[in-house]
């Protein structure tokens, strides 16, 4: 069990008030009748219920009117649930709330929607930026938003290495055990260690890292592809996954002792592994115990549709026993951290973290899914810690002002050095690579392979001509150029590359956001724009803009350490939906996400970082954009 | 997750030597080949495997045959298990060690044989006599006995109150927290919170106690009777109780959120409670989630034949799926206390902790329950922190010498203040109640209910005539009489009682065990014999006796805390089969062990202690044996 921070009051100075009202000495606070209660502990599903809450905490649960017999008028105010379910408060076991471009209480406000209480938050991407002060900014708008907020402490930063790529910072295991013993009822365990290829080989470094969670009892999260990597990956300690792509390696992993969290999204998007590798319970029979579901990154604009609540409406259609699928999404990632005695069931002396449904214990009992549509997954209401927060599916008053005071301070949460950190020289770098001499080359091309995760590793055999231009090079083979610029240290370094099969036609798209290291990620077909769209960042210290024949088509400004803004989801998605739309007009065949990931040079099989082109099949190497052919 | 003691080397020092072992880099130390393997985290066996040990712990589990092909004629070390199924060893959640009348060391080699690898121990009976002392003692022969030994503290010392029982020590919350922070990886729990009426009324000490847990992040282990009790006492904070003894009440609790320990003895016995208990599952269809095994207390002469493996055994002839039987007894332990990523399953990085069963894959898997007899859960083989510890179902040299060598230390464990705790003084106080004054009167009677635990409170009218003695009034209603004397502090107090039911005739016992504050208790038909008994267990500084005529029937010597001898339990399981056989001659109705728990006065109706008689209906409370008749 672990000792966290809780926002009701802890429980060591309450127990003696949740006993009282339990046994019935006391008047709870509140109370929700005429309910069915969704009970992840016994799975099943109880009727007639009501339950007591008191200290925000949950003190009792018994047969519905008993506390107006009990007390009469003087009784505590009831919330009336017309029968609907209550269900418990789901926990995100694996999220990065960077990838929703807003701050930690916007994300809030969604997720309550969306009936998640809790995340499990991984601030890699402004650790990438500014390192141990990002994540403990983070750490103080999580702990003042209306939200169960713990933190991962992120492994990999830089995702790489010194040599292969530049990030904001250097998180080594000395400065991430002291980050652990900063926070410990808030930072839970290590955050993906995603550089498994360093683990597998034995790196000092990352096994380094490995043990500063292993020596304080912390859960070691994980990311790894290759069912082959699955055994000395789970025996170096890690202990999770969200990254399991199909049903055999979901097993593999589970019977390796480690958790499963299936990562659900839009569908057919990269992130939505989770029908591929649910087959490992429905098809392959696996216990559910050690699967989870999780959002891992969520932009903006799918926040509200494709939350927590989402995760569990795909696992029931996928075949998913609808209490299996709830269990997955709100006990299952508490006892991933070992905090189920405080949050993730209904069980009493909990936190009331509740969800409430409006759909009929039959409809789960029966798993009659067919019956059960998307909308039955949508909270009607939403109490955390025992103060209701949505009603009808909207925010309550309370939440508004809550919310409007978090908006308030959010400058006492990010200070201003958050608010400059694209710092690329005043005179733009050349975007696009020196060309060679006249020869023959081998060129090294990033191909898009849809829907984006991974890319392909392509080799071009071409003939270069004295003085030829590299546009020319670009339009002759139907090729896009990306260039990479260091923003942390003003270095001025780029590191070029060509890609194939993005398909922007007469344009470009800069962005400070670009995994993991978020220096200056730029593409498009022509130099003019891709310069114009950098110096539009620059002037702005963070966001997105897509440029098309000098004209500015859409524009995101992110200025908290260029990753965020301080608008609320709705605001912030209407403006990512703008980037879409013109990434859309000029052709792009992916989406924004997947091309933030170009220079995640972790995942296979190549990327550019400002080193250059890096090759990922292996641990990663920088290899040249030329080559002299053979 | 918690950071524990581990047998094996800390895992945070080898993940690298794992990693390069289950990698296929490194040889490992051992090799458990062409075996089936009992999968607890995805509920299934896996056939033809082989399972690769290093530094203790488990690197890999592979298709048989793997490291002979790798590694060649420089391979590991192969053992052959012959088709049989390799399962994680046992855990038991809830044991109280010196019930077994045993040290710690020698405990553990008919643990060991009963596939038990992992004890959370309760050391609450060393507790009230020697207080924090004697739980250091059992925690140092813990910690050098071959065993996962992990401990819970004592939360009841005193059982009840000062005013209701003389105790040798008084563990306030202070003390308490004291003893959590000495041994952080050793002690995972608060211990059997047994005095449920006071934490049910809000009483300050007990929830002062109980805070020292949960703030410190630890488990709260529990004991509670009646349904209606529930609510408050899971409120309350307290995570779990192996007092279940219906299907009603043990869903209750899981539907409260708690654990339940199903407590599996001889059948029959009043620690037989699994048959019923388990009806939760089998009955009432509740998840197994929350269902560990446990053993609770055993007699030394019960040890070898009822362990953990017979509880599986158990719940399987009650109807139990093998796999979730054998899960409830290994991996849902460890998941209690949070330490499943080092204990309890054979998932990869942890402590190489296992059994070899001679039964068949199918057999499991086919749940043909009728085909698994007692002796198909009996441990073939027994690996400890990967070093084999029993083969062919006996000890193996390397056990012997281990524990050998902790025979010769047991002084370094025990130091000589734990040889001297029977403090009565040199003249035998009064062993029987002086009579009132003639007159009508209100006997109040303590009576046996077999099995035992429950006692009953009977009213007896009767008139005592002037002079009459004590011994008469006895014979005339077929009582017996009972005394506790106080042992700890010297005082000479001695409570009395009178029992119907007991059976005795023609003798007396006398035990300085006797639950929870081991006192001298004595029971007998004539003072004399009593007195006897009494003097021959003060002589011995600990034991039990048994006196019939002026005749001494049957001893066993236990000088330690005058609780445990240091002999083996084979040893002592012959001593105390001569205390039965001595008990059965005299007509007793009940054994040993149901009748040192006379003096437990959180078991309802009425007990005996130092203080008198003590009625545990409501809150405990002392009552006269003789009242006025209306």
């Amino acid at each position: 069990m672990a000792k966290i921070r809780t926002l009701a009051p802890p429980k060591h100075t309450v127990t003696r008030s949740l006993a009282a009202v339990a046994g019935g000495r006391e008047v709870p606070d509140a109370v929700l009748s005429n309910a069915q209660v969704l009970d992840v502990n016994a799975r099943q599903v109880h009727a007639e219920r009501e339950l007591w809450v008191t200290a925000g905490r949950i003190a009792r649960i018994c047969r519905s009117g008993t506390a107006t017999s009990a007390f009469g008028k003087g009784g505590p105010s009831v919330y009336d649930c017309q029968g609907a379910l209550l269900a418990p408060g789901l926990c995100d076991p694996h999220m990065h709330v960077e990838s929703s471009k807003v701050t930690v209480h916007n994300y809030a406000e969604t997720a309550l929607l969306n009936g998640t209480t809790t995340v499990f938050a991984d601030s890699h991407e402004i650790a990438n930026v500014l390192g141990i002060e990002g994540i403990r900014m983070m750490i103080a708008d999580g702990m003042a938003a209306p939200l169960n907020f713990y933190a991962t402490v992120p492994s990999t930063v830089p995702a790489t290495a010194p040599e292969t790529e530049t990030a904001g910072a250097d998180l080594t295991p000395e400065v991430i055990g002291l980050l652990m013993d900063e926070f410990p009822e808030v930072i839970l365990a290590l955050g993906e260690a995603m550089n498994y290829p360093a683990i597998l080989a034995g790196d000092a470094r990352q096994h380094g890292i490995l043990a500063e969670a292993l020596k304080r009892g912390l859960a070691i999260s994980g990311h790894v592809y290759g069912r082959e990597n699955v055994p000395p990956y789970a025996a170096s300690g890690v202990g999770d996954t969200h990254e399991a792509i199909d049903g055999e390696i979901a097993a593999d992993l589970v019977r390796a002792g480690m958790w499963v969290f299936l990562r659900s999204g839009p569908p057919g998007s990269a992130w939505d592994s989770l029908p591929e590798a649910i087959k490992a319970i429905t098809q392959h029979g696996l216990s559910d115990r050690l699967f989870c579901l999780c959002t891992d990154d969520r932009s903006p604009n799918h926040l509200l549709s494709f939350g927590m609540d989402y995760a569990v409406f795909e696992a029931v259609s996928e075949g998913l026993d609808p209490l299996a699928a709830w269990t997955m999404g709100s006990l299952h990632p508490a006892l991933r951290y070992g905090v189920e005695e405080e949050l993730g069931s209904l069980g009493l002396s909990r936190q009331a973290d509740i969800v409430l449904l409006d759909i009929q214990a039959g409809e789960f009992q029966a798993r009659s899914r067919k019956d059960l549509s998307r909308a039955s997954f949508r909270p009607v209401a939403v109490w955390l810690a025992g103060e209701q927060v949505v009603e009808e599916g909207q925010p309550t008053e309370r939440l508004k002002r809550r919310l409007d005071r978090c908006r308030a301070d959010v400058k006492t949460y990010y200070p201003s050095a958050a608010f400059q950190t694209v710092n690329i020289p005043e005179a733009t770098p050349p975007l696009l690579p020196p060309m060679p001499k006249a020869g023959r080359y081998r060129v090294n091309v990033l191909r898009i392979l849809p829907p984006g995760i991974l890319t392909g590793h392509e080799a071009l055999e071409l003939e270069i001509e004295e003085g030829q231009p590299f546009e020319e090079l670009l339009r002759h083979h139907d090729l896009t150029a990306i260039a990479s610029l260091e923003r942390h240290h003003k270095t001025g370094r780029v590191g070029h590359g060509v890609v194939k099969g993005f398909g922007i036609k007469e344009g470009a798209i800069a962005s400070s956001i670009a995994h993991d290291a978020h220096n200056l990620l730029v593409i498009g077909d022509n130099e003019a724009d891709m310069k114009r769209a950098t110096e539009e960042v620059r002037r702005q210290q963070g966001g997105i803009c897509v440029f098309s024949r000098g004209q500015l088509l859409a524009q995101v400004v992110l200025p908290v350490a260029g990753l965020m803004c301080t608008q609320s989801v709705a605001e912030t998605a209407a403006r990512m939906d703008t980037i879409a739309g013109a990434m859309r007009s000029l052709g792009c065949s992916i989406s924004f996400m997947e091309f933030s990931l170009l220079a995640l040079a972790v995942i296979p099989e190549l990327r550019v970082t400002d080193r250059g082109l890096i090759s990922t099949t292996q641990a990663p190497k920088i290899i040249p954009l030329f080559e002299p052919a053979s």
